[in-house]
């Protein structure tokens, strides 16, 4: 609807002002940046959640609730390490991309949806945990699952 | 919330491409009327609202369902011509600019929203209705309301 249409409209606005994929997707996570950090007070505000107490509390909070109340879907979490610092959300079903059939030959390498990345990390860091977060699959590129990689950069221990 | 700030920063991108506030308006018109002529299918399917037989019926019709659905709030409605074509929605509160204090001094020609102008018109068109849509007045410059102006453009007999 009309959010994702506009972000559509973002997305194709970025395409025009960088010719390479990898500045659009710089930029989409540099805004979604500015985003996560002014965001995390209206989550924080509607949510009323207490304090996650481990990363696995942490990463399941954004999916179940942070994704259901922005996003209307609920991505799946999977722990996809031994040091229990990275996560997976794994979307079987991307909003964002309602209205985009595929990515065009020439923006092969466009991550369309980076703004999320951009505003979990910021969101995250506003709440002092440092992470990463890029997109390890995408269906728009074929991939059966689109998945967001979560990494904590500080150890569970600290 | 999570589109408001989205919408927030690809204003801030067309700030950044177009030096000048008329085309930045120009562009966030132009973007908006992509999107309404892709909306309103949305809009037809989820609100099933019958066909309005005249220009009020439909001016109400976006007003107290279209603007409830993709923005939260209910604009009240003023036929503001004796030929009965022109209409003001009149916003008490504008959820787009939650997160905009004011605007800065060289952007004073600046209308914020002016994507809604453009969904509006593209909205419209693609149910026969020809029309202009501009903002009459904006509380970002200083006036007591937000008032969007619609005019029909073809006589209510035809």
């Amino acid at each position: 609807e009309l959010f994702v249409l506009t972000y559509g409209a973002l997305v194709a606005q970025l395409c025009k002002d960088y010719e390479k994929d990898e500045d659009v997707n710089a930029c989409l996570d540099r805004m979604g940046y500015s985003i996560g950090i002014r965001l995390i007070d209206d989550f924080l505000a509607r949510s009323a959640v207490k304090k996650c107490r481990s990363y696995s509390e942490t990463a399941d909070m954004i999916a179940q609730v942070a994704f259901k109340m922005y996003l209307g879907v609920t991505p799946s979490v999977s722990c996809s390490s031994a040091t229990g610092n990275e996560f997976s959300l794994i979307l079987d079903k991307n909003p964002l991309v309602d209205f985009v059939e595929e990515l065009p030959a020439e923006r092969a390498s466009l991550c369309y949806c980076n703004l999320l990345c951009g505003v979990i990390r910021g969101a995250l860091e506003m709440v002092h945990l440092a992470a990463e977060v890029t997109f390890l699959q995408d269906r728009l590129k074929g991939d059966a699952v689109t998945e967001i990689g979560i990494t904590f950069l500080r150890k569970p221990e600290d």
